[in-house]
């Protein structure tokens, strides 16, 4: 079985202070398939979008082997659009438009003969449709889930439900501070698993990510990036690589969920080297080994002896 | 020779939200000195203060082998006295008051026998004074210099002067950014050390440690507390345990720069865990050799075979 992935697939218009780009490819699905896809085959995508949606974003995603047989094209409908500019300090982005289109009435309907795929990763999506996914598959999956602050403040009921059917949660340190209602973030860590997931990663952007499981807390590294050119998509980049990675070994013990947060992380840096989903577009999984490699250069160090 | 420690005592009342302190023992010489001081001895400490500065503070840095041969006591002056309040985000807190004191007149003189210690580390004070104790030193010195935003922004000439002279400088990511205007933490880093100091260490708080040399990137990370008592004093006691492990090795290898970085990580976190100095005043090498390893624990992660 491939890799499920649902969530956005949508249109991009951003500025960074160092160019622009319009209708670029965009949204969580999307990011998180390209990823994934240097690590796993298929890469089933499940998502929404108009009969504006260019033919050749269709044939970059079909390239990298990203199944769309659960990709509704609705006639005549409009594809989700979002628009942001990033000011001097990328760490601060002002949105500028979000337009819903044919997401607002999205469904998502899992094809039958991917309802028993063992490893689901659900984008950042409302989360009553993120928990009607889980509705249609069988309860044995792996489920990895990304969020945002917009739905923990907004529909918190709604999400702490959806938290008690997943695996792993990936977020960010804010949005675990924002759920936790806690200004520490190794205590917030340690609510956020009461809430439901085993398995909680913490992504802090340029300080790298936290991995907290009931037996380890693993500490990753960023990568030390001199030029960030466009920080859209980082996040469901990290999550491609993370469960792609454990796809590919099919291997969910604490050593291996240490290595796939550290793929995440690599994918992560070769997203944000490049303007929109180019980062992500011609990859080897060889380039992003030796990525590995210098995120254990990175991070080891040896007693003494 | 033992380390020779440059810097502020003082007298320290602290409010966090879980308890206050008043007039405890304060000051980046005493911090620096006391997490040293479990790495070599003796620690020479230059510093000044009045005469009513209590004599158990001064049998208490005793007792931790400090050397106070340096300290100038001041007949009818009074110590320096710094006030803070911490809000329930401990990242944020409010100076209530600095009163210099004797601090104001404070010239330091480096006692004869001292001027050829081989490691020096200048704690946060003014840069001129900070230059003012290399002048009496033969130049031989690995030079360890900590500052702050206070210096940056307003007397940036003679820091920058200063600068030229040492060969660590330890600052956060925030004075990082403002040093080098520049948002980008790396390239922050590359500017700084493009102005004298050959290693440059970023500390970033709850996000650990950058260590940036000419042959090195390496990330530390932070210990995972849950509880974090006080934050004062943690800057200075990871340089103090930074330098004191480097004094202890004699060794300025890159490898063993990045051990010394975990165990100035290590001793910050034994400062916040507790009260002012108390979480720096009863700890052995053994359990801070045990921290080490936990670190090690922390951001280890090997290749799946």
């Amino acid at each position: 079985m491939g890799l499920l992935v649902v969530g956005s697939v949508g249109l991009d218009t951003v500025a960074t202070p160092f160019d622009k780009v319009e209708d670029a490819l965009g949204g969580s699905a999307t990011y998180i398939s390209l990823a994934s896809s240097y690590f796993c085959a298929p890469v089933d995508l499940v998502g929404i979008v108009g009969d504006d949606f260019p033919k050749q974003y269709i044939k970059l995603l079909e390239e990298h082997n990203v199944n769309l047989d659960g990709l509704q094209v609705i006639n005549d409908g409009k594809t989700f659009r979002w628009s942001a500019k990033y000011h001097y300090d990328l760490n601060v982005r002002d949105t500028l438009l979000t337009e819903l289109n044919v997401f607002k009435n999205f469904d998502p309907v899992i094809p039958e003969k991917l309802r028993k795929s063992k490893f689901v990763c659900l984008g950042n999506i409302d989360p009553v449709l993120q928990g009607r996914v889980l509705d249609q598959l069988s309860d044995s999956q792996f489920v990895v889930c990304d969020t945002m602050n917009y739905w923990i403040e907004g529909m918190k009921e709604d999400l702490l439900k959806l938290l008690k059917r997943v695996n792993v949660l990936i977020i960010n340190d804010s949005e675990a501070r924002l759920l936790a209602n806690e200004p520490n973030l190794i205590k917030s860590a340690k609510m956020i698993r009461e809430m439901g997931p085993e398995i909680l990663i913490i992504k802090k952007g340029e300080h790298g990510a936290l991995l907290f499981t009931d037996d380890i807390v693993f500490s990753a590294p960023a990568y030390p990036l001199e030029m960030i050119y466009d920080p859209t998509g980082a996040g469901d980049s990290f999550a491609g690589g993370f469960v792609g990675y454990l796809h590919r070994t099919q291997d969910i013990t604490p050593a291996n969920l240490k290595c796939a947060v550290v793929y995440g992380s690599a994918m992560a840096s070769f997203c944000v080297e490049k303007f929109s989903t180019k980062g992500l577009e011609e990859l080897s999984y060889l380039r992003i080994q030796d990525r590995f490699r210098e995120f254990m250069n990175l991070s080891r160090f040896d007693e003494k002896q």
